[in-house]
């Protein structure tokens, strides 16, 4: 039997949106290898192993994964969103470089997910619509200043932004930080998206001005994202439409 | 009956790669809107009327989607890739707010894909597995020297990349420009991917160093992605794999 590594993304919660492809690799997988809540995602079967582990343990985990493909099974990595977007795929490409000459031989793929990012724009309306960028606000694997200047340079390029991983108990100032520099670069009335657990039953979608956001409406499972100057609330029965046009000038 | 209106990403090609709600939302449409080639990708079935209509007629394409869902139909708005990344939830929105007041009563939901974005980088391996950007290189609708800028501030921020329209026959220099832009910028041996109609029959994958890239490698139907300082190459049997590491210093 030849294994085979596919690191798939789940999508953001919900079943409707996991791609039919991500679906077919779980079902002809023989293992899955992810953080615990994300392989609790994928139903057990008989003929499947599922390798629940911790977070920050992604290395270890990608090595795990590598060796039970090379000795022959089918594995899948799973990741919430999409696997490209601050989540496993690079995790794994990093053991692979820095691992077993033989793991290079590997039959590997990465299957897109629906990132959190394309969910909550969805579920707003389309303030992504223009240019933009992404940035995981966890300091854990680089420098607070590097965060800081690129919020600054992202705002002086006018970039809408979303933001990964807000706010966590173990770094409860980088949020408030985020705020004030925020604060110092854009106008009182910026348009802020706090979307949470998209998709799922405890879904929230809170709209407000930058002058209004305080650190708490975000936490771990909360996608942030920022609008451009550009960016615009339509006012209409039921949640209002934040959208950025596609023109600028 | 009530209308409704619905805004769909169709992927970037592959059915494989279509979410099931948005398969369901096709079932349910009475009729389908968007430009030709991606109305076509949509089966004709009895009871769906299909709406194509011609490229840079958005803002009439989504009156038309508008206009229909209030009369009652059930409308979806067919865009490749997601709708929100500059597609058609944007023309949407910008109809919604300068039309029918009426059409604030609507029940319109905005149902992602995956996006060409996520597929390119798939294909690739991980580069945008680090903060990115994402920046529309038509000059259609923003003036040049403002992608200028972005390009300028997004090397300096060492964003990784994503660039979407670089190139086609009624814009053939821009992209001659945003090569010159990046090499005045970055080092030589940057990672450039140049990712053509991802997971459809005509798909193609080009890794190179940006001082090897040429205008021609890109059309309208490549997605380009630039790496970041970090940017690394894995040579190994069969493709390359092209990741962007987690840390960043």
């Amino acid at each position: 039997m030849n294994g085979w590594l596919k690191i798939v993304g789940l999508g953001p919660g919900a079943e409707a949106m996991i791609t039919p492809e991500v679906s077919a690799a779980l079902s002809d997988a023989t293992d899955v290898v992810g953080y615990v809540p994300y392989v609790n995602r994928v139903a057990p079967r008989s003929g499947l192993v599922r390798h629940g582990s911790d977070n920050r343990e992604e290395i270890r985990r990608a090595e795990q994964a590598l060796k039970l493909a090379l000795e022959g099974h089918r594995v899948v990595v799973v990741s919430s969103g999409d696997p490209g977007v601050f989540a496993m795929a690079s995790a794994v490409f990093e053991a692979l470089e820095a691992g077993d000459a033989a793991w290079r031989t590997l039959d590997i793929q990465v299957l897109p997910g629906i990132s959190a990012m394309l969910a909550a724009s969805a579920r707003a309306g389309a303030p992504l619509g223009h240019d933009f960028c992404c940035i995981n606000l966890s300091d854990n694997l680089k420098p607070w200043a590097l965060i800081e200047k690129r919020l600054r340079l992202a705002v002086e390029a006018d970039f809408a932004m979303a933001f990964y991983n807000p706010r966590s108990k173990s770094r409860p100032v980088g949020f408030e930080r985020t705020l004030e520099v925020l604060r110092e670069a854009c106008e009182p009335e910026r348009l802020i998206i706090f979307a949470r657990a998209v998709s799922t039953p405890e879904e929230s979608i809170r709209v407000t001005a930058l002058k209004d956001a305080t650190p708490e409406m975000a936490d771990m499972r909360t996608l942030v994202i920022v609008g451009s100057r550009q960016t615009r609330l339509i006012d209409r029965d039921g949640e209002p439409l934040v959208y950025t046009p596609r023109s600028a000038s």
